[in-house]
């Protein structure tokens, strides 16, 4: 009983109390909830493997998305991790090849260009020849270093692909008064004519 | 008391209870926090009055930022009230005029073209002539069609002004994951290359 609070203590958004709530909750009602959650996971650990290709996961690999014939390999998009993915695959505004890097470059939790799946993009680039290369990447410190850092890195391969990166600005539906100084000014010098 | 009570109960951000905290705060330190709040209040009362030109708010009429002889008037920056032009303010990345409307266009509240200083904008526009308008209107529905209504007009008063807006996309800081689905598709469309 300790052991199965203590792992769902240790899942995100998950505390002690709210654990052991849930644990109580599938033990009174092993048939319609614990059956279930113990087969699904079961399936899960045996069937959803990493993508060989770009890192998604899948019950196949490759999985859906590489070999998907109608999604174009002119254009790649870089993102840090298989939430990314699911983001922007929810607003179908994407038809290209994507590449999870498994993380961003970050001095302070010792993450290196060797802990990402960086020469794995290499690879992948050269092999596709893409057109565009779209740096999907936060718009925080560590997720441009990463973006800069992967730049240089195609740019000294000698790959002739347009690497380009996310607009900047106000999110759709945001107040001015509510963002932060650095969106504002973005959002001011990236302001572009009303057509 | 209970009217002081009440008083502050009504202020944003503050119900009964908190209401009730301040108001025993106050009384209980008259000299130290009811007098200089009650200073401030009355000097503000008395001193404190909408800019002509503007409609910002200041101790002179017209507002420091409209006399100010380094501000060009060549630019001229649409926003819906005094708490935007204080965001834009902090952040120094805008140095020609303001203009307040006062808010937006919405139909759910019943506020309608000639609720907004939208004539005494459009008198402003004829005198300076700016070379750009920039409309930084919020990012939500109201503020967009408040946008639009304000693009048609100025193109139907025959003023040869460059109109722009604010760039919409991922805000400074932002991760991917937790962004909703529009602002990534408009992040995606309007991607930048990479200099």
């Amino acid at each position: 009983m300790d052991a199965l609070i203590k792992a769902f203590a240790s899942l995100p958004g998950l505390g002690p109390r709210s654990a052991r709530r849930v644990a109580l909750q599938l033990l009174t009602n092993k048939d319609k909830m614990l059956r279930p959650l113990l087969d699904a996971l079961a399936t899960a650990q045996d069937k959803i493997v990493d993508c060989n290709e770009c890192g998604n996961l899948d019950a196949v690999d490759p999985c859906r998305i590489c070999q998907n014939p109608k999604r174009s390999s002119a254009t790649f998009c870089i993102i840090e991790d298989v939430a990314d993915l699911w983001a922007i695959e929810r607003t179908s505004a994407f038809q290209g090849q994507y590449h999870i890097l498994g993380g961003v470059l970050s001095a302070l939790d010792g993450i290196g260009p060797d802990d990402l799946s960086i020469p794995k993009l290499m690879g992948r680039l050269h092999e596709h020849q893409p057109q565009e290369i779209i740096l999907a990447l936060s718009a925080t410190v560590d997720g441009q270093t990463t973006a800069h850092f992967i730049t240089d890195k195609i740019r000294d391969a000698g790959l002739d692909a347009n690497i380009t990166r996310l607009a900047h600005g106000v999110p759709v539906g945001g107040e001015l008064d509510y963002l932060d100084d650095s969106t504002i000014t973005t959002a001011l010098k990236s302001r572009s004519t009303v057509s």
